[in-house]
Protein backbone atom coordinates (compact mmCIF):
# COMPACT_ATOMS: atom_id res chain seq x y z
CA UNK A 1 0.00 0.00 0.00
CA UNK A 2 1.00 3.57 -0.56
CA UNK A 3 1.04 6.51 2.29
CA UNK A 4 -1.92 8.30 1.87
CA UNK A 5 -1.41 12.37 2.67
CA UNK A 6 -1.96 11.75 6.66
CA UNK A 7 0.84 9.21 6.31
CA UNK A 8 3.34 11.70 4.65
CA UNK A 9 2.71 14.34 7.74
CA UNK A 10 3.32 11.73 9.99
CA UNK A 11 6.53 10.44 8.31
CA UNK A 12 6.84 14.29 8.16
CA UNK A 13 6.41 14.21 11.70
CA UNK A 14 9.07 11.44 12.62
CA UNK A 15 11.75 12.79 10.52
CA UNK A 16 11.70 16.12 12.73
CA UNK A 17 11.73 14.14 15.74
CA UNK A 18 14.68 12.46 14.48
CA UNK A 19 16.21 15.88 13.45
CA UNK A 20 15.86 17.02 17.12
CA UNK A 21 17.46 14.14 18.60
CA UNK A 22 14.24 12.59 19.07
CA UNK A 23 13.14 8.56 18.58
CA UNK A 24 11.45 9.04 14.87
CA UNK A 25 7.76 8.97 15.69
CA UNK A 26 4.55 10.67 14.26
CA UNK A 27 1.62 10.33 14.46
CA UNK A 28 -1.82 12.76 12.83
CA UNK A 29 -5.38 12.57 14.24
CA UNK A 30 -7.73 12.60 11.14
CA UNK A 31 -11.55 13.85 11.43
CA UNK A 32 -13.87 13.77 8.57
CA UNK A 33 -10.72 13.30 6.64
CA UNK A 34 -8.72 16.39 7.93
CA UNK A 35 -6.08 16.35 9.67
CA UNK A 36 -6.99 18.19 13.08
CA UNK A 37 -3.89 17.57 15.17
CA UNK A 38 0.33 15.51 14.55
CA UNK A 39 2.69 15.41 16.93
CA UNK A 40 5.76 13.14 17.61
CA UNK A 41 7.69 10.94 20.11
CA UNK A 42 9.22 13.67 22.74
CA UNK A 43 10.91 11.18 25.23
CA UNK A 44 14.11 12.91 24.55
CA UNK A 45 13.06 16.65 23.72
CA UNK A 46 10.89 16.65 26.88
CA UNK A 47 12.10 14.28 28.78
CA UNK A 48 8.57 12.71 29.37
CA UNK A 49 8.47 9.17 29.01
CA UNK A 50 4.63 9.09 28.33
CA UNK A 51 5.12 11.19 25.37
CA UNK A 52 4.62 8.59 22.52
CA UNK A 53 4.43 9.83 18.73
CA UNK A 54 0.68 9.14 19.69
CA UNK A 55 0.20 11.04 23.11
CA UNK A 56 1.85 13.75 21.72
CA UNK A 57 -0.59 14.01 18.91
CA UNK A 58 -3.44 13.50 21.18
CA UNK A 59 -1.89 15.93 23.41
CA UNK A 60 -2.19 18.44 20.21
CA UNK A 61 -5.92 17.95 19.65
CA UNK A 62 -6.58 19.06 22.84
CA UNK A 63 -9.98 18.10 24.82
CA UNK A 64 -12.23 17.28 21.68
CA UNK A 65 -15.08 16.54 24.44
CA UNK A 66 -15.35 12.67 22.29
CA UNK A 67 -12.64 10.97 19.70
CA UNK A 68 -14.93 7.87 18.63
CA UNK A 69 -15.47 9.73 15.56
CA UNK A 70 -11.24 10.11 14.79
CA UNK A 71 -9.23 7.72 12.60
CA UNK A 72 -5.08 8.06 14.63
CA UNK A 73 -1.79 7.53 12.34
CA UNK A 74 1.28 6.28 13.56
CA UNK A 75 4.59 5.49 11.81
CA UNK A 76 4.37 2.44 13.95
CA UNK A 77 2.38 -0.02 15.69
CA UNK A 78 1.13 1.41 18.86
CA UNK A 79 2.73 0.00 22.35
CA UNK A 80 0.01 -0.98 25.11
CA UNK A 81 -0.10 2.21 26.46
CA UNK A 82 -1.20 4.32 23.31
CA UNK A 83 -3.48 1.05 22.63
CA UNK A 84 -4.98 1.45 25.59
CA UNK A 85 -5.42 5.00 24.85
CA UNK A 86 -7.12 4.72 22.20
CA UNK A 87 -9.57 1.83 23.18
CA UNK A 88 -10.60 4.25 26.22
CA UNK A 89 -10.74 7.11 23.77
CA UNK A 90 -13.36 5.03 21.79
CA UNK A 91 -10.92 5.29 18.56
CA UNK A 92 -12.27 3.55 15.94
CA UNK A 93 -9.65 2.79 13.62
CA UNK A 94 -5.79 2.96 13.71
CA UNK A 95 -3.53 3.50 10.94
CA UNK A 96 0.51 2.54 10.63
CA UNK A 97 3.32 2.62 8.95
CA UNK A 98 4.25 -0.56 9.70
CA UNK A 99 4.58 -3.39 12.41
CA UNK A 100 7.68 -5.32 10.99
CA UNK A 101 10.88 -3.26 13.80
CA UNK A 102 7.43 -3.44 16.63
CA UNK A 103 4.55 -5.53 16.90
CA UNK A 104 3.18 -3.43 19.25
CA UNK A 105 -0.55 -4.35 20.81
CA UNK A 106 -2.34 -5.21 17.51
CA UNK A 107 -4.35 -7.96 18.96
CA UNK A 108 -5.60 -5.97 21.65
CA UNK A 109 -6.90 -3.71 19.83
CA UNK A 110 -8.44 -5.93 17.62
CA UNK A 111 -10.36 -7.53 20.68
CA UNK A 112 -11.55 -4.31 21.66
CA UNK A 113 -13.42 -3.30 18.31
CA UNK A 114 -10.39 -1.43 16.82
CA UNK A 115 -10.02 -1.62 13.06
CA UNK A 116 -5.83 -1.72 12.37
CA UNK A 117 -4.73 -0.80 8.88
CA UNK A 118 -0.61 -1.74 8.33
CA UNK A 119 0.40 -0.47 5.23
CA UNK A 120 3.45 -2.38 5.88
CA UNK A 121 5.78 0.94 3.99
CA UNK A 122 9.67 0.23 3.42
CA UNK A 123 10.22 4.27 3.80
CA UNK A 124 8.87 3.56 7.81
CA UNK A 125 10.04 0.51 8.36
CA UNK A 126 13.89 1.39 7.10
CA UNK A 127 13.74 4.47 9.43
CA UNK A 128 12.84 2.55 12.34
CA UNK A 129 15.42 -0.02 11.47
CA UNK A 130 18.17 2.18 11.24
CA UNK A 131 17.36 4.28 14.21
CA UNK A 132 17.32 0.77 16.83
CA UNK A 133 20.27 -0.17 15.01
CA UNK A 134 21.75 3.06 15.89
CA UNK A 135 20.58 4.18 19.26
CA UNK A 136 19.43 0.88 21.23
CA UNK A 137 19.40 2.18 24.61
CA UNK A 138 17.41 5.16 23.41
CA UNK A 139 14.90 2.49 22.09
CA UNK A 140 14.00 -0.19 24.67
CA UNK A 141 13.90 2.80 26.93
CA UNK A 142 10.80 4.05 25.00
CA UNK A 143 8.94 0.56 25.26
CA UNK A 144 10.08 -0.24 28.61
CA UNK A 145 12.72 -2.87 28.16
CA UNK B 1 -7.52 -1.42 55.02
CA UNK B 2 -5.95 2.25 55.73
CA UNK B 3 -4.30 4.46 53.25
CA UNK B 4 -0.57 4.50 54.04
CA UNK B 5 1.41 7.93 54.23
CA UNK B 6 1.86 7.39 49.59
CA UNK B 7 -2.24 7.23 48.93
CA UNK B 8 -2.58 9.91 51.62
CA UNK B 9 -0.44 11.97 49.34
CA UNK B 10 -2.52 10.33 46.24
CA UNK B 11 -5.71 11.96 47.71
CA UNK B 12 -3.99 15.49 48.73
CA UNK B 13 -3.46 15.30 44.52
CA UNK B 14 -6.36 14.37 44.18
CA UNK B 15 -8.27 17.04 46.53
CA UNK B 16 -5.88 19.77 45.05
CA UNK B 17 -7.19 18.87 41.70
CA UNK B 18 -10.60 19.65 42.77
CA UNK B 19 -9.66 22.95 44.10
CA UNK B 20 -8.41 24.26 40.89
CA UNK B 21 -11.71 23.16 39.27
CA UNK B 22 -10.52 19.53 37.78
CA UNK B 23 -11.07 15.76 38.28
CA UNK B 24 -10.12 14.64 41.75
CA UNK B 25 -7.90 11.15 40.52
CA UNK B 26 -4.12 11.73 42.27
CA UNK B 27 -1.48 9.72 42.10
CA UNK B 28 2.39 8.99 43.20
CA UNK B 29 4.95 7.15 42.04
CA UNK B 30 7.51 4.88 44.73
CA UNK B 31 10.88 3.53 44.14
CA UNK B 32 12.43 1.72 47.11
CA UNK B 33 9.80 3.27 49.62
CA UNK B 34 10.17 6.46 48.89
CA UNK B 35 7.68 8.83 46.66
CA UNK B 36 9.78 10.11 43.48
CA UNK B 37 6.98 11.87 41.85
CA UNK B 38 3.11 13.00 42.05
CA UNK B 39 0.28 14.16 39.94
CA UNK B 40 -3.13 14.69 39.49
CA UNK B 41 -5.56 14.96 36.89
CA UNK B 42 -4.85 17.53 34.28
CA UNK B 43 -7.62 17.36 31.90
CA UNK B 44 -9.17 20.62 32.85
CA UNK B 45 -6.29 22.51 34.08
CA UNK B 46 -3.82 22.20 31.13
CA UNK B 47 -6.83 21.17 28.33
CA UNK B 48 -4.91 17.84 28.24
CA UNK B 49 -6.88 14.61 27.24
CA UNK B 50 -3.99 12.35 28.12
CA UNK B 51 -3.23 13.44 31.46
CA UNK B 52 -4.97 11.19 34.01
CA UNK B 53 -3.38 11.15 37.50
CA UNK B 54 -1.25 8.44 36.60
CA UNK B 55 -0.24 10.15 33.35
CA UNK B 56 0.87 12.91 34.89
CA UNK B 57 2.78 11.48 37.90
CA UNK B 58 4.77 9.57 35.07
CA UNK B 59 5.45 12.91 33.21
CA UNK B 60 6.45 14.56 36.66
CA UNK B 61 8.83 11.11 37.17
CA UNK B 62 10.16 11.40 33.88
CA UNK B 63 12.93 9.49 32.29
CA UNK B 64 13.63 7.40 34.28
CA UNK B 65 15.59 4.81 32.23
CA UNK B 66 13.19 2.18 33.87
CA UNK B 67 10.33 1.45 35.94
CA UNK B 68 10.79 -1.92 36.49
CA UNK B 69 11.28 -0.87 40.51
CA UNK B 70 8.50 1.36 40.70
CA UNK B 71 4.68 0.76 42.37
CA UNK B 72 2.24 3.29 41.11
CA UNK B 73 -0.55 4.54 43.62
CA UNK B 74 -3.60 6.08 41.95
CA UNK B 75 -7.07 7.09 43.95
CA UNK B 76 -9.21 5.18 41.37
CA UNK B 77 -9.21 2.17 39.52
CA UNK B 78 -6.65 2.67 36.28
CA UNK B 79 -8.64 3.25 32.77
CA UNK B 80 -7.05 1.42 29.81
CA UNK B 81 -4.94 4.56 29.27
CA UNK B 82 -3.19 4.37 32.61
CA UNK B 83 -3.34 0.63 32.77
CA UNK B 84 -1.58 -0.10 29.34
CA UNK B 85 1.33 2.25 30.18
CA UNK B 86 1.63 0.69 33.37
CA UNK B 87 2.01 -2.77 31.50
CA UNK B 88 3.94 -1.05 28.61
CA UNK B 89 6.47 0.64 31.25
CA UNK B 90 7.16 -2.76 33.29
CA UNK B 91 5.57 -1.37 36.96
CA UNK B 92 4.79 -4.32 38.61
CA UNK B 93 2.22 -2.81 41.37
CA UNK B 94 -1.09 -1.10 41.26
CA UNK B 95 -1.95 0.43 44.92
CA UNK B 96 -5.52 1.91 43.90
CA UNK B 97 -8.06 3.49 46.56
CA UNK B 98 -11.00 2.32 45.00
CA UNK B 99 -12.79 0.69 41.97
CA UNK B 100 -16.57 1.21 43.06
CA UNK B 101 -17.24 4.15 40.66
CA UNK B 102 -14.80 2.77 38.10
CA UNK B 103 -13.89 -0.90 37.67
CA UNK B 104 -11.03 -0.05 35.26
CA UNK B 105 -8.59 -1.99 33.46
CA UNK B 106 -7.78 -4.49 36.52
CA UNK B 107 -8.27 -7.93 34.80
CA UNK B 108 -6.19 -6.49 31.91
CA UNK B 109 -3.07 -5.37 34.17
CA UNK B 110 -3.73 -9.20 36.30
CA UNK B 111 -3.41 -10.67 32.74
CA UNK B 112 0.10 -9.24 32.36
CA UNK B 113 1.51 -9.83 35.30
CA UNK B 114 0.71 -6.60 37.42
CA UNK B 115 -0.41 -6.79 41.13
CA UNK B 116 -3.25 -4.98 41.83
CA UNK B 117 -4.10 -4.27 45.56
CA UNK B 118 -7.51 -2.08 46.11
CA UNK B 119 -7.83 -0.57 49.51
CA UNK B 120 -11.45 -0.05 48.99
CA UNK B 121 -11.03 3.64 51.15
CA UNK B 122 -14.17 5.46 51.83
CA UNK B 123 -12.92 8.87 51.68
CA UNK B 124 -11.46 8.20 47.91
CA UNK B 125 -14.70 6.18 47.33
CA UNK B 126 -16.67 9.30 48.55
CA UNK B 127 -15.31 11.81 46.66
CA UNK B 128 -15.14 10.50 43.40
CA UNK B 129 -19.10 9.85 44.16
CA UNK B 130 -19.73 13.17 44.89
CA UNK B 131 -17.74 14.01 42.30
CA UNK B 132 -19.56 12.03 39.15
CA UNK B 133 -22.69 13.18 40.41
CA UNK B 134 -22.07 17.21 40.39
CA UNK B 135 -20.13 17.11 36.85
CA UNK B 136 -21.11 13.28 34.97
CA UNK B 137 -20.32 15.14 31.56
CA UNK B 138 -16.79 16.26 32.51
CA UNK B 139 -16.52 12.84 34.08
CA UNK B 140 -17.94 10.85 31.29
CA UNK B 141 -15.31 12.85 28.63
CA UNK B 142 -12.41 11.29 31.17
CA UNK B 143 -13.25 7.97 30.68
CA UNK B 144 -14.14 8.41 26.32
CA UNK B 145 -17.90 7.70 27.00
Amino acid sequence: MKADMHMQEAIRQAKKSLSEGGIPIGSVLVKEEVAIAAGHNQRVQLNNPILHGEMDCLTQAGRLGSFHDTTIYSTLMPCYMCAGTIVQFGIKKVIVGESRNFAGARAFMESHGVEVVDLDLPECISMMEEFIKEKPELWNEDIGK
